[in-house]
C-alpha cells in the first residue's frame, strides 16, 4: 500500500465516537509505531453538524463510497440503519470496526457471511465486555478449546444499579436515577434493565464459541426491573449478592442459554466485580476457569476498544492482507442443539409471601416435593406485615420447568399465597 | 496453498510436548473448523526415543530443514539450542511457535528483528501465563493504550507453594516438597523460586507494552526462597497474604520494574489468586484496570495455550499471510528508560529482631527518621526468645535507595541488633 494515511470514515458521533477521535489524536505516536503509517479521520457522519464541520458529512454513504477511506467505523448503535450501513460497506470492499451488540447478534449469518464473501474484516471487540478484549481472548487465546462454559457480567448500567441496591440499600428506581445521573444509564435504560443488552453479548460469545449461530430468542432471558429490594437485602444477609449473570453451558441435551438475575456467594469471584466492571468467565476443557475483567461502560474504556480494533485492523489494511483471514469462521450450515428453558437445572432463591397461620409451609413443601424441587434450607424473616409473613426457601438443583409448574400451583392456591412467588436462580 | 495439511514440526517431548499432541488428536475437529485444513504432527524430536517410533527424529535440523514442515513447534526451554531452533527455523521460512519465556526474554532483538527480515512469524502466547491470553490481550487488545502499569502473579510454583505457606503455616523447604508431589514444581526449581521465571515473563510483556527492549537485568529481582514462615503469619494477621508479583510502572524518571514477594491486602484481587493460579493486571490510561486469570501452570492449561497458537497461525499459513503482518512491533533502536531500583517508591513491611531493652526502638526509629522513612505503623508481636524480641513496623512510601541505607545502618549496630532485617514491599 503506498498511501500516506489509513482513512478512517466514523459513523456516529456520539460519546464513543468522540472517545474515539480524542484517543486517536492523543494516541497517534503509539498508532503510527504500530502500524506503519498515521490514521487519520477523514470523514465523520453524524444527524447533526458537529464540532468538527471540516470532516462532516451528512450521509453515510458519502463515507461508504469514498474511494479514500479504507476503513468504516460504525458507532450509531441499534439495527437499522447500521445493518445497511455495515452491509454495503464490506461489499463497497471497506473493512468495518463496530461497537455494535445488538445488530451483530440479529444478523450475524448476514454480517459474517458477507465479510468472507467480499474478503473483508470486520473487528468488533468493543461489542461485549467494553475494554475486556474477550472476543478475542475467546476465538484467539482460546481457540484450540472445547468451550464448556461462559458466564459473564456483561452490562456496565445493571451492574452499577445492583451495586447502588446493595451498598446503599435503594430501591431499584432510586438506583436507576443514580446511574443516570452517573453517565452510566441513558435516558431510555429498557435494553440494559431488561437484560437484552447482555443477552446480545451473550449470542456473540456463544456463536464464536462454538462455531454456528446463537440467536437471542435461544435465550431464556429476564431483567432487573422488578427486582425487590427486599431480596436484595435476606439474600445478602444469607451470604449473597444480586448480579445480571449471562450464562451458557454446554450440556447433553444442548447449550442452556439464560440472562437473569442470579444470587452468587460472596466468596465467588463475580461478587467483587461492581458498578460499571464486567466480568468474564470461560471454561474450557484444558484449560479450566479463565476469567477477563474489566470496565464495561464509559466513553474512554469502550472507545479505547473501537482505537485498538483501528489500530489492529490497520496492520492488515498496511499490508493489503485484511480479510484473507476470516475474524469469525462462520459456516450458516452449522446447527447448534439448545437447551429447552424448561429442563435447565440449577439451585433457587425462592421467597413466598404467605398467611401467617399453621399449615401453610405443609401446603407449600408438599406441593414442590410433588414436582421434585427439594428444599435445601427455610427461614423466615423477620417480616411481618398485616398477617402476612415471607418465607425464604433455597433449593437444591431443580429443572426450571418443574420449579415453574410448582410455583405456578403455590401462587394459584390464593387462600395462603398473597403476592407472586419471588425466584432467583443461585449461581454455583 | 494447496497442501493437504498443516505440517508440525515439535522439538521438545516432555510433558507440554505431551500435552499439545494429546490436545491435537482431541479437538482435531475445533481445529479443522477454524484452519480449513487439518493440522498434522508430521515429526517429534526428542533427546531420547519416543511412544511415538513413526514420528521420531533425532537431530531438529531434520525437523528445521524439512520442505514438508510448515510449523515449528518449540518446547524445549532454556537458552540454548533454544535459540539456534528458533533463529534457524525463522531463516529456514518456517513459522514458530514456543512457549519458551527464557529464551525470549534474553534474546528478544535477534528473534523478532530475525522473524521481521525473514517476514515469519513466531507466537509465544504459553510463555507467559499459561492459559491466559494475556500477550494477544496486551499488544492487540490494549493496542490503543498508553499502557501505565502492569503487575502480575506470573509463576505457578511459587504461588502454589506460598498458598501452602499461608493456607497450613508451613515453612518453606515443607511447603516446596508439596510443590513438587503436586507436579506443581521442578526437580530443579531455582529458575521459579529464584524469581528469574517471573523476571522473564515480566520483561516479555513489558518490552511488548512499552515497544523496546526490556531485559532481565533491568528488573530488580527478589526470590521467595528466604521468606520466613514468622513473616506469613505476622502479615497474614495485619490482613495481608505474601505472593511473588512482577510490577512494571511507567514513572515521570524511567519505568520501574521489579519482582519480589510483596504484601498484599486480603481485599486485593491478587491476595484471590491462589494456588497455581496466576494473574495479570494491566492498567491503561483509557482503560484503567483490566485483569486476566486463569492457570498458569499444569501440563494442559500450557499445552492448550500452545495449540491456540498453533491454531492462529494455521489461518494465516492457510492463506500465505503468515509473517507479512509482524506479531511484534518491534525496533531495535527504541531506547527505553529505566528508573534505578533505588527510586523505586513503596511501603514496606519491616521486621527487626532486636535485644529487648530500652532505648531500640527509639533507635531505630532516629536512624529511619534519618533517611526519610517515614512510619506508618508498628507493633511488637509476642515472639520474646532468649531476650529477642520482634519490632514490625510498616512505612509509608518511601524509596528503596533510603530504605536500605537505613536498613545497613540499624542493621550493623550489632549492640540491638540480632539478625538481618527482614523487608517486604506492601502492594497497594
Amino acid at each position: 500500500m503506498d498511501k500516506k494515511y489509513i482513512n478512517v470514515g466514523l459513523i456516529g458521533y456520539g460519546t464513543v465516537g468522540k472517545g474515539v477521535v480524542k484517543i486517536l489524536e492523543e494516541n497517534k505516536k503509539i498508532a503510527l509505531r504500530k502500524v506503519g503509517k498515521p490514521i487519520k479521520v477523514k470523514s465523520i457522519c453524524d444527524l447533526y453538524p458537529i464540532d468538527r464541520p471540516e470532516l462532516y458529512v451528512k450521509k453515510f454513504r458519502d463515507i461508504i463510497k469514498d474511494p479514500e477511506i479504507d476503513l468504516v467505523v460504525e458507532l450509531i448503535g441499534g439495527y437499522e440503519p447500521a445493518r445497511t450501513i455495515i452491509i454495503e460497506a464490506l461489499k463497497a470492499g471497506k473493512n468495518v470496526v463496530t461497537a455494535n451488540k445488538a445488530v451483530l447478534a440479529k444478523y450475524w449469518d448476514q454480517i459474517f457471511t458477507t465479510a468472507q464473501e467480499y474478503q473483508k474484516s470486520i473487528y468488533y471487540e468493543a461489542s461485549v465486555g467494553g475494554v475486556i478484549p474477550v472476543v478475542q481472548g475467546l476465538s484467539e487465546g482460546l481457540a484450540s478449546e472445547e468451550i464448556l462454559e461462559i458466564k459473564g457480567i456483561l452490562n456496565g448500567t445493571t451492574n452499577f444499579i445492583l451495586s447502588e441496591m446493595t451498598k446503599n440499600g435503594v430501591e431499584y428506581g432510586e438506583a436507576l436515577k443514580g446511574a443516570q445521573k452517573a453517565g452510566f444509564a441513558e435516558a431510555d435504560p429498557s435494553f440494559d434493565v431488561n437484560g437484552i443488552d447482555t443477552a446480545n453479548k451473550l449470542a456473540i460469545l456463544a456463536s464464536l464459541a462454538w462455531g454456528g449461530w446463537v440467536k437471542v430468542k435461544d435465550i431464556a432471558v429476564k431483567g432487573i426491573a422488578d427486582l425487590d429490594i427486599d431480596d436484595v437485602m435476606i439474600s445478602k444477609e444469607f451470604g449473597y449478592d444480586i448480579k445480571l449473570i449471562g450464562s451458557a453451558q454446554k450440556t447433553k441435551n444442548g447449550i442452556d442459554l439464560s440472562v437473569q438475575p442470579c444470587l452468587v456467594n460472596h466468596e465467588n469471584v463475580f461478587a467483587t466485580v461492581e458498578n460499571e466492571y464486567n466480568a468474564v468467565m470461560i471454561k474450557g476443557k484444558a484449560s479450566g476457569d479463565v476469567l477477563f475483567y474489566g470496565k464495561g461502560a464509559g466513553q474512554l474504556p469502550a472507545a479505547s476498544a473501537v482505537v485498538s480494533d483501528i489500530i489492529n485492523l490497520s496492520k492488515f489494511i498496511v499490508t493489503n492482507t485484511a480479510g484473507i483471514v476470516p475474524d469469525v469462521v462462520y459456516n450458516r450450515k452449522t446447527r447448534l442443539k439448545i437447551l429447552p428453558s424448561g429442563k435447565s437445572k440449577a439451585p433457587y432463591y425462592l421467597r413466598f409471601s404467605v398467611v401467617d397461620k399453621p399449615g401453610v409451609l405443609s401446603k407449600i413443601s408438599g406441593i414442590l416435593g410433588k414436582y421434585k424441587v427439594s428444599i435445601a434450607s427455610l427461614s423466615q424473616p423477620d417480616m411481618n406485615e398485616d398477617g402476612i409473613t415471607q418465607i425464604v426457601v433455597t433449593t437444591h438443583e431443580t429443572s426450571r420447568g418443574n420449579l415453574e409448574k410448582a410455583l405456578k400451583q403455590i401462587d394459584a392456591t390464593k387462600s395462603i399465597v398473597k403476592s407472586k412467588t419471588v425466584k432467583i436462580k443461585i449461581e454455583m
